[in-house]
């Protein structure tokens, strides 16, 4: 996110380090402030420890944050990056950008990295990963859940913690962790120390988040319903006054669950609901295409039921971000791991493997339209895996990229939000629309940004040279400008429009 | 549903209706109606009958109607008891009753049994059933479609329909049926009479209904949304006019599909993602009484995420009634036979097994909470496949029923609406409650009859003998009940209730 260098901190300075963090909080301390920490500065803690560092309530800040991340040579420069008053994340939210200049301002945040930073928190708050490692398409069942990781991360919290102090976790985590996984290696630690925890055990409680990348990233934050439950009512009274204190509970009031494990499972099943809904309409998609039907109009048809049927999904090339790609995986470990169930969850985790394969879809609908791939030059529109971000998280172009690739064909990518892809730095995603085009024997258009359904029939037509094949993997074109390029010699297919081959 | 006998019509009998119907829409004709003769009485053509025979323009009936159903000795009987104004459905709708009397009053309506009818019709609405026949639990794949008897129907139109008259198909049929199988049957038919389709082809529509068993009937087939296409632009105009001064188009806007296969696809798709919703949520159920979880809860506090999780599905018992459990099948068989598509819609044809399976979940319940069976006399509350309503079509009550007996047991049937279970007339349903809980060793609440809920914990403790099995299948007992049904002794489980023992 930034081409700066920063050298990693060594034992002197993270000795001072350390030494700084104790008398800041003991100073905030004496202000009134509660101290929270915390742990992890990914893409939900960074911004959630910048809008409990801005909460303030009647005019004042109950709240000093420290926001811990590992020093790693890939992620230590969020550290300084948010200490002088940067978001390290590039948003599209302009309210990410003000929330970090102002926390700094009010001198009301502070990045580090020592751990020691747990024993002066009232509450730390959890935000690690807990990552999925898959072993392939259409493999989920068999992917790796990196509880190792999350179990360390625990650890490193539970050695310094204050018994009276609360941890509230958010990360997404298999249903069951808080319970037989986190209690345990507090209580284990707390041993060690010769810690007594308080009466009706460790202070642990469970809330997930449900942010949505883009332009109301924040509001997705602080105005949304929020679930929570605890281990004990201490713990559950602490994490509702913490909770009312940063959402806005007028309008979205918190909803109190029986226990950890179904707070958890909360997050992993509406994320499944979700990931299943894709995946039933990709197989209708496939059927729209074989009866010459525009699924779009059907679904919209049906979606005119409001309350039962309008949230069908419409068709489309792929299921990238974070969430939905790895929670059915969290939720079928636990299954399996947990609760001893032999199966797990298998029809739901097969929905996962419809999904990673949806992208092939889309290429066998490009090799339909053109069959030699080899050696041509083919345009990717979209990187991204949601219009109008520049999130580029599990991206379903990659997976249309290496088969293109695999053909023999020249993928060339273009998005006009996202510089590179996570985790395939390898692939180069062009910012130039008319140099992706130029020359390309066929264009993909994959994510429906605003755009390219701004681009006109005729630029295309310039653009683009007759006789190729052009595929429409999202609604992004109008029946209109179908009409026009196939009135000028193009191929048009599109993923879910099987009627454009009567057009 | 009546008792009483009517004898079947003779040859001598059916000339001579025959001869009335003519007469009939003759003199119809004259009064300016339209004859709309409606093929088969079943539970939704009688009641679009009696809509259609009931409809007022500017204080006129637009239309007369004549009610078409096959003679046979199982069904006959409707065509009599029509033509007396009543209802030939035991419906919870009032209206319905209201409706059949009115328009025999009227003298707006004749039901018969007499093919010549079709020679009289402006408009032939087809209502006949398009049945499924599954081969075993867990086997959807391999069902078979009646598409013969569907033919068959089809045939008898259009061996006798004026060209110009419209065809409006409403029966749920498998995509691209108007398309390739009906086109087809009504050009042979007019090739053999030597009769001449309007240009532009044979005039068929399809537009599907969304009726809802229950007290509001009558208001889900006037208020509500309706899709439809035509084969040509006239057929679109007559059907569009037709439907308007049926449906409540104000409120709820006729939706105008490309084509009849995008129509019919509309709604064997939104069933069909109904059955896949079900399908998920119970996967769910088992890993919620795995891990000790209320699911109803955790849906709940799901649902509060309007516009798109707020239909998720809560646990149950099981899949009934006559659209959910076939319609995907259906599909499956179009995408098969119609468009050659090898594997179908597996996916969501897995749903529908999954569903047929739900109800074996509840007896493996009743297993656990009391694993000897044999001998030993189980009640089963409810018998209909719906909350406080009568309609026993499909009901998975039948499923357990079966089980029980196969495991020995001795199954007794309660419900307060339904006398007998269609196509299952072997089971006796008991109407007095008392009587099928005495000496029950288990109790199985399985459908969410207002009668059940109100059920004080102190009736069930009074009945059933401490120490004997209830199971939960509905969300029919509160916590508060069940915790004093424990108290008293009862083994109590819940469908999706995992937390019950912690209770």
């Amino acid at each position: 996110m930034t081409n700066e260098r920063f050298s990693l901190p060594d034992d002197e300075i993270t000795r001072r380090e350390a030494q700084k963090i104790k008398e800041l909080a003991d100073e905030e301390r004496k202000k009134g402030k509660k101290i929270v920490v915390v742990q992890g500065l990914g893409f939900v803690g960074a911004v959630m420890s910048a809008i409990v560092a801005d909460c303030e309530i009647d005019g004042k800040a109950p709240y000093y944050v420290i926001g811990i991340n590992r020093p790693t040579a890939g992620s230590y420069w969020k550290i300084p990056v948010i200490n002088r008053g940067e978001s390290p994340l590039k948003a599209e939210d302009p309210e990410i950008w003000k929330i970090f200049s102002r926390i700094r301002q009010k001198d009301n945040i502070r990045a580090s990295w020592v751990e020691d930073a747990y024993a002066e928190a009232d509450i730390v708050i959890v935000d690690v990963n807990l990552d999925v490692v898959k072993k392939g398409v259409g493999r989920a069942q068999e992917a790796g859940v990196e509880i190792g990781n999350f179990e360390k991360a625990i650890r490193a919290v539970a050695r310094k913690m204050r018994p009276d102090a609360l941890m509230l976790i958010e990360t997404t985590v298999p249903p069951g962790t808080v319970e037989y996984i986190v209690k345990p290696i507090v209580l284990e630690a707390f041993r060690e120390r010769g810690v007594v925890p308080p009466e009706g055990g460790p202070l642990i409680a469970y809330s997930y988040e449900r942010v949505m990348p883009g332009d109301q990233y924040v509001v997705s934050i602080k105005k949304m319903w929020r679930s929570y439950a605890a281990t004990s009512p201490g713990a559950l009274e602490q994490a509702r006054q913490f909770l009312s204190s940063i959402i806005d509970t007028e309008g979205f009031p918190l909803y109190r669950l029986e226990s950890t494990t179904a707070a958890e499972m909360g997050k992993v099943l509406e994320n499944s609901y979700r990931a299943m809904n894709i995946a039933f309409i990709h197989e209708w998609t496939r059927f729209a295409e074989d009866a010459g039907i525009n699924l779009f109009e059907v679904v919209k048809s049906i979606r005119v039921r409001k309350g039962t049927h309008d949230n069908m999904m419409f068709p489309g090339f792929g299921v990238g971000g974070y969430c939905l790609t790895k929670d059915t995986i969290l939720a079928d470990w636990a299954s399996r791991t947990i609760f001893h169930r032999k199966d797990g969850l298998k029809f739901s985790v097969e929905a996962i493997n419809v999904n990673d394969l949806m992208p092939r879809h889309t290429f066998d609908l490009l090799k339909s339209g053109m069959p030699d791939i080899a050696g041509r030059k083919i345009a990717i529109l979209g990187a991204s895996y949601r219009r109008d971000v520049d999130d580029t998280r599990n991206s379903p172009t990659v997976a249309l990229y290496d088969d293109i690739r695999a053909a023999g064909g020249v993928p060339c990518v273009h998005d006009p939000y996202a510089a590179t892809i996570v985790g395939r730095e390898d692939i180069v995603v062009m910012p130039d629309l008319e140099e992706v085009l130029k020359s390309a024997s066929a264009v993909v258009m994959v994510v429906n940004h605003r755009i390219y359904q701004e681009l006109s029939a005729g630029f295309l037509m310039n653009l683009v040279q007759p006789g190729s094949c052009i595929v429409d993997a999202f609604d992004i074109l109008t029946d209109d400008k179908i009409v026009r390029l196939k009135k000028s010699g193009h191929v048009v297919l599109g993923v879910g429009k099987g009627h454009i081959r009567f057009l």
